[in-house]
């Protein structure tokens, strides 16, 4: 894990095995943080930090599985792979649900209290509420990362309650809002995410990873297959879809084009962030096939890094964006609750254009010196 | 008015005539400009817009002759500067608020239409909507040039009515508002200096500048002064203010800086905005030095007509969001409408701190070459 740099001379001897190698470990990993997730006991409140970990080691490794079945899908055995990559999607994205709407709410409270003019909202130790830079308090890396409360627990949210003596009226009755929304939203998550991990779908998948960690499904000709060309593949597809978005005004600081429509009659979520989380998805992708490829240079260039968390920050950020413009549609609220809500829509329209910025900034290295 | 670039072999023989003769062309373009005002009938239907020039011409002079007297401050009449430059401080004062806020209303409603996604609203073919580049927009240079109506006149404002059609509600509501609220203020600063423009007040400013036409009372040892040290004096003072500036932060693009405090219980005027109007104030009387010095070399240098349109720029945006956050705080307004301004807040906001981005861009490349 300690190596930062690709070396060239490390060449994969046959290559479908290191395919199957990855998966493998995955797999492993998988089935490692399902016994955890279930021995913390799924959520209740003693295990609650374990369980949340538990949970979201479970999706890292869906997530590697699903794109490495993507990536390297001429190896392995079509049905297979196929049947499999829909249930692990399924399962991240219920995972995911209940730490994204944590995260949303820490987002949009520390963003509160700064436009209030009050101290940062100490989010564990991490400094989320500084959009200049890219910080590692994206969704990912869990700056919030809430314990998780079974449904009616005594713990609504993990992170102190904010301190709302310095927010005007509006601004504190926006939080209240928002607080309620987005809690009730991340309660329900956290059951749905308990009922799924018990459902018969769920044991399913479990199964067919079980069956990924002993033997992965290769096809016949797997053995003869060269890697290169599809990692390959996945980077020309990001490349491609980075070519397609509007880098030139990404880098002209100011713009505004993040914030154009932010009044339209349209709802969210906003069309022009589509293309930049389509990139993110294959950001991730091409960065997984490395690390199939690459297995001693995990982690991977530290400007891909750089350039994955700006567009984690423009996916948080444009979710937050939206959650506070439907906050505001809430029936019978005050026109100073209403008022906050939109300074805080633009503020996060703002980060959304500062991460395009910062990605922008990112890839002008990047396409100098990715391999 | 071609030349674009100080021309150092120039010298002035006798430095106080400089100064004399300076004072002299403006006072007399000040008596031209108050004659055409006086026959287009001082903001009548029919001459309206020659009388607006005109006001925008008589302000252009009070301004410059007020700079002039406390820039080379040692070479004139003590009395006599000290008495008359408050009287042209309120003349300048009173003659560009009507114009202040028409200019502020056609910056919100162009910034509403823009946040609404509908074709930018064509302020007379400039491009204000515009945030990214510092245009040539600004309230100075008269983007927004509205008619004098006389009060009830049949054009309450001389822009086309905005096409709303595209807008939401609240956005539309927003800017129904802000026009009722600025076009009455508008209203009344057109009333106000209609009403300075027949005072006796305004005909002492007058005399005084009838004199200044003819014969500047000039102290006995001018003739034997240096203007040099003077002019440098205005021009530490500039750069001493700069220094006190937060460039850095200011260089760092996004830093979202602007809207902190965007919510906080503080009314407007925006506290960290001072500094940067203070050097605004003092540009403008660096660069009535330099027109002192090198008469033949007006317009000066264009970046420092580029620092001072940022600043310009800067404190319209500044005076636009406070305009938005204080129509918010009408009562019984919608929920949809307080959003919808506060929406445009921030977005003014922002702006302001675009401004200041573009004056840091420009003050760089200033620093090196200032003479």
């Amino acid at each position: 894990m300690a190596q930062r740099h690709l070396d060239p001379t490390n060449t994969t001897a046959a290559p479908a095995d290191a395919v199957a190698g990855y998966l493998r470990e995955r797999a492993t990993e998988f089935l490692r943080a399902l016994r955890t997730h279930r021995e913390t006991g799924g959520g209740t409140a003693s295990g609650a930090e374990e369980s949340t970990d538990a949970a979201l080691a479970l999706r890292r490794s869906a997530r590697r599985i699903s794109g490495t079945l993507h990536t390297f899908r001429p190896l392995l055995d079509a049905d297979w792979s196929e049947s499999l990559r829909p249930e692990l999607a399924w399962l991240s994205g219920t995972l995911g649900r209940e730490h994204a709407y944590a995260a949303r709410l820490d987002r949009l409270v520390t963003a509160l209290n700064r436009l209030s003019g009050a101290t940062p909202f100490p989010a564990q130790g991490t400094a989320q509420g500084t959009p200049s830079k890219p910080v590692a308090g994206s969704r990912a890396t869990g700056a919030a990362r809430p314990g998780a409360p079974a449904p009616g627990a005594a713990a609504p949210h993990a992170h102190p309650a904010p301190d709302r003596g310095n927010l005007t009226v509006g601004a504190a009755k926006a939080g209240a809002l928002l607080d309620r929304q987005l809690t009730l939203a991340r309660t329900r998550a956290h059951s749905a995410a308990l009922q799924a991990l018990g459902s018969s779908r769920f044991h399913a998948v479990a199964d067919s990873v079980a069956v990924l960690a002993s033997e992965v499904p290769l096809t016949p000709t797997a053995t003869a297959a060269d890697l290169g060309p599809l990692a390959a593949a996945a980077h020309d597809r990001l490349r491609d879809a980075v070519t397609g978005l509007p880098l030139h005004t990404a880098g002209r600081p100011y713009n505004a084009e993040a914030l154009i429509h932010g009044l339209s009659p349209d709802t969210a979520p906003h069309p022009q962030d589509a293309p930049w989380h389509q990139v993110r998805l294959l950001l991730r992708l091409h960065r997984y096939a490395l690390e199939v490829l690459h297995p001693e240079a995990v982690p991977v260039d530290v400007r891909l890094l750089a350039a994955g968390e700006a567009l984690n920050r423009h996916r948080d950020a444009s979710e937050a964006a939206s959650a506070a413009a439907a906050a505001a549609r809430t029936p019978r609220i005050a026109p100073a609750t209403a008022y906050a809500l939109g300074v805080l829509h633009a503020d996060q329209r703002h980060e959304v254009e500062a991460s395009r910025f910062a990605f922008q900034q990112c890839w002008q290295k990047e396409a100098v010196s990715t391999p």
